[in-house]
């Protein structure tokens, strides 16, 4: 049996693989376990089928039998969970790849969120050139402490992790922002992310939804 | 051997138990683990040291032997692992439990620790008044979601678990808003979590930091 994950049916991003659904289908690539993927509409999402699922009406979601779990980085360490290559067996490489999975969405991904809420929501509002530097110096703050800590090395820990796979997703929503080229050691390291064949695989995936809803077609897929 | 957590010398909410070493304490004092803390000043916080533990210069961490986390959902859910109160060994009620530990910081803390940041430092910006109210109703869509789904329950599954200690130590940061006031069954669901033992010993614990600290005193203590 091959788990269920939930995705827009028609994604705000346009394809760029920027929801995330993308970090949830690149673990899922990265552990070799094939998926269904169920599309909502921004309706479906409200419905109470799919608030039993995820109480804030978002996706993704992820069902396995009666396993289900919600919150991207809960289903990504529950993916990570039976693989060596995304989380290690050892207790001490074990916890610190939990701690930067759990960086990656409770430090560096809330300044983005907020940048990003400025920018779709606020962007008349008469604040908006005053606020905007203050909202972005959070973010490059984190950066700054992100890119000393990862130095000159390809991944946060030895070998690629599922820490990796949560911040490379986080630091894509910054896309196409001047604040990542500031460090150029970041932009190569999501880059060595997006080099991945289990990342293409991902990517591939979610923009194929966005190719066939762009022809206006199916609500359902599989990969 | 005990494990050794970090917190603030001198905590910016004055010993009121806001500050993130305390889920980590209400955690450890659930499991029945005993556990030393390490003051640091914010000097401290910013040193090498510190930084080789925590990148992003914040507490807590969490340090047992070679194990060292940071993070306080990741260390939360490292503490709840082995105890079967916090974290059910099931797999399907061990899903829930991390999905809603995870979203207490993913969903819920974010718009709840924007709202703070604007209190804290754009008191005085032009804008403040007409764009709280705006932060204010990010915070309250979540809430409602939440209250929606805890219903009449006592807690969010069956039983307390590792996702109602943490979704209540976020609510926690709304205390002296009108926000959470709106929700009656979600400040019943604070008050119960306040009530447990676990939640008091651990309270009293970084309480008696701040008291200390207040005498102007020493920079360790042990719990």
């Amino acid at each position: 049996m091959r788990p269920t994950i939930t995705a827009f049916a028609t994604s705000p991003d346009r394809g760029r693989g920027l929801a995330r659904d993308m970090p949830v289908r690149w673990a899922l690539e990265e552990a070799g376990i094939a998926y269904d993927v169920r599309l909502l509409s921004f309706a479906e999402m409200k419905e109470p089928a799919h608030l039993a699922l995820q109480p804030f009406a978002q996706i993704p979601t992820f069902e396995d039998g009666d396993v289900v779990l919600f919150e991207t980085c809960a289903i990504v360490l529950h993916v990570a969970d039976p693989s060596d290559a995304l989380l290690p067996r050892g207790p001490a490489a074990r916890a610190r790849a939990i701690s930067w999975t759990s960086a990656a969405v409770g430090t560096i991904e809330p300044p983005i969120v907020e940048r990003e809420t400025m920018l779709l929501l606020e962007r008349d509002a008469p604040w908006f050139a005053d606020r905007l530097p203050r909202a972005e110096e959070r973010v490059t703050r984190r950066l700054a402490q992100l890119s000393a800590r990862l130095g000159e090395r390809d991944w946060l820990e030895d070998g690629f992790g599922c820490g990796d796979l949560m911040m490379v997703s986080v630091l894509r929503r910054l896309g196409g922002s001047d604040l990542l080229a500031t460090f150029p050691n970041l932009v190569a390291y999501v880059a060595r992310g997006e080099a991945r064949p289990a990342f293409a695989r991902a990517f591939a995936a979610q923009r194929a939804v966005f190719e066939r809803t762009n022809e206006g077609s199916p609500s359902r897929s599989s990969s």
